[in-house]
């Protein structure tokens, strides 16, 4: 019987204007546009899947186009097919003999699998009616490992190794979480004070600060902040690939007086041996090395973690291969000790990643040491189901599926550039 | 006064069938059909600049859609205004604040940036009336430095090491190449054997042989290869990335006997510990470790060239970020001291690539020693100026420009989808 055929996908560019406030801004994106490849698939059956990648603005056209080159592969599978060999279907769209050129497994094409994945992960966990860290919490161990492709990985983790891993289960009452909304680039002193205040009456204690720019700058922000927070909470730093291996040495060795817990994206994020280096030079001042926004897939980290070149890993559910390498980058996190902290904000990314943080809690690492999920307060209504926080941790998500489905008034208007919103920026 | 300012740029997505007949197939990639993102640009003075990159079919589109999308920011600037801030031009197309998130200089974005750029030195070239080679070895260093985007590698090369290097100035009859015409996956004995018999009488002594797909098959080819070659000349194996880091030590060893100088592409393109991995054990056996054609920018050979992880460079002219990022490159593995052994083939690669390898020899690395630039004899008949083979040796090219224009018949009778040529297949 022919059950839950995917027989249409569509994908829109849908852009929010949030460059006009600054909101967003560190040192190499100065004025971002947060957008959306946004995904729909539809079943003979009238079920729909959600998925969406996350952009910053020029360029989802090139991303949208990647969607629809992969659609083909896609249209036609049940989802039944599909999940029945998720590893065989993950390779299918990561290594056509054609697309996998313009690749392999990085940059656009790798965006536009993760769209298209996230939307059929969306599906399944809809079809189960359960949200999608309780699909994967609940699948059987030998189900999972079956989703993940682990060609060039198995130097560092084998299958058998992976399914070794104890999958304990327990569930708390919600996951930590950090607030990145207060000190963006842009941000003015005066907004900056207000908004830290705010967020310390709402319960947040964990804090990110972008740097890069300016030294004195970044010294007066940070000196600002640490003052605003209290020795007690957390800061952290982001420079987004801002420098040079030495100059970033140099620089965060000159904020350590403000005692951040990690310096985030110091260099080139493809820079393993860089980050490397970087990690032994501030391990003294009791600095870490955070990344993995734009580590493009499961063999960059996997280097990362072989050359103790990050402290924390910045797992992103928009720029890998959906969950399926998700899975793998946990896996291989937790053999090697090193905590998750996952990066989000733009669209959805909050929405998204929390899933995969939750399974990470529960069957995975059970540990809270050193881990916490970022938070980014914007564009949250534009989803159907936006997350929730309380006393700033992220409460588990109920709704079935993958958090992805956005609201339809707000993709009309903002689709690019025939939308409301942008046609009268025009 | 306003000089060649670029007014128009068109872009074409352009397909030769090779698939039907098996040539270029490997591991990987099991039914290219060869295709460039082919690009034209136009000055008010009525100048043209022809400029493409290589895709394999599939994709091509999503590679013209990028393409489309930096035209905005070369048309409208003049050809003086680019080179005389060249670094500059480089950073705006690879940095530009929002473009930057969906690679960054990597995959489709830096293939398009390729594209566009190839086309920009072509110009450049040709308003100077030289063949790229020439404008290159004939630049004052410093400008050349200048054309650097250096943001990410200086750890490994400063500028002012990059200008010691000593670039002496001498001209031979021609750099050495070798063949991988003659050993494709597809291809039966028979023709391998005629192949061999042909390239041998036309003076080739290095071969190339793609394996990786069947342990036994491999075995059967080399030992074939090696019979009609003899035990003086020089053989090369392939994988294009099969195998996972033990499965490449424990294949090539069993191929050991057969005596290749390097096995290319062992593993992941990304993956530069488990190159280093497959280095140390393969070092005993003689065997060097090649890759380059998919290594995506200059901060990846930056850490190859660190970690000991290859013993042959080969750099794509296509891939990188154009000139601009193969002279970072260049210098780096000259600093290292590792020959540069260029990917060719393709549609149009052994026609830009010469350029590069004629610099290095010519201003750079001044030897020969283990270095030779791939061949392959396809599609050269659809270009304006064709390489010339003379004894297995290109032949420096002398009209003006990269070599990168295509007959306009050729572009339109392959266009896809609507040229002749596959209008004729569907």
């Amino acid at each position: 019987k022919m059950t839950k055929t995917i027989i249409k996908l569509t994908v829109r560019d849908v852009r929010f204007p949030t460059s006009l406030e600054q909101h967003g801004s560190d040192a190499m994106h100065t004025d971002p546009d947060y957008s959306v490849a946004y995904v729909v698939i539809e079943t003979d059956q009238g079920m729909q899947g959600y998925g969406l990648t996350f952009t910053v603005g020029r360029g989802t056209e090139i991303v949208v186009c990647a969607v629809e080159a992969l659609s083909a592969l896609v249209v036609g599978k049940s989802l039944e097919e599909i999940v029945s060999d998720f590893r065989g279907f993950y390779r299918l769209l990561t290594s056509d003999g054609q697309m996998r050129w313009i690749g392999p497994e990085k940059g656009v094409i790798q965006l536009a699998t993760a769209a298209v994945l996230n939307a059929v992960w969306d599906l399944w966990a809809r079809s189960e009616g359960k949200p999608l860290w309780k699909l994967l919490v609940e699948m059987d161990p030998r189900k999972l490992i079956s989703c993940i492709d682990f060609r060039y990985i198995t130097d560092a983790l084998t299958e058998e190794e992976a399914l070794g891993t104890s999958l304990d289960q327990m569930l708390k009452e919600g996951y930590p979480a950090y607030t990145t909304s207060c000190a963006w680039l842009g941000y003015s002193d005066q907004l900056l004070k207000q908004l830290c205040t705010d967020a310390l009456n709402d319960g947040w204690t964990k804090f990110k600060v972008k740097v890069g720019a300016d030294l004195k700058d970044d010294i007066r922000r940070c000196s600002l902040i640490r003052q605003m927070i209290g020795a007690h909470n957390t800061l952290m730093i982001d420079a987004n690939q801002r420098w040079d291996v030495g100059e970033a040495i140099t620089w965060v060795t000159r904020l350590a007086e403000y005692k951040p817990l990690w310096i985030e994206e110091p260099t080139s994020p493809d820079d393993i041996l860089g980050h490397a280096a970087i990690s032994k030079a501030l391990a003294p001042l009791g600095i870490g090395v955070a990344t993995g926004e734009q580590c493009h897939n499961r063999v960059m980290f996997k280097q990362f973690l072989q050359a103790s070149a990050l402290q924390f890993v910045q797992i992103d559910s928009c720029r890998l291969g959906s969950v399926n390498e998700n899975l793998a980058v946990l896996l291989m996190a937790h053999k090697f000790k090193v905590p998750v902290c996952p990066h989000a904000g733009g669209v959805g990314l909050c929405e998204l990643v929390q899933h995969l943080i939750l399974f990470d809690y529960i069957s995975v690492s059970a540990s809270l040491d050193n881990r916490m999920c970022e938070f980014v307060d914007h564009l949250h209504q534009h989803f159907r189901s936006p997350v929730v926080i309380q006393n700033a941790h992220y409460m588990p998500p109920k709704d079935p599926g993958y958090s992805c489905e956005m609201l339809e008034s707000s993709v009309q208007t903002h689709q690019y550039p025939q939308g409301q919103v942008w046609k009268k920026l025009q």
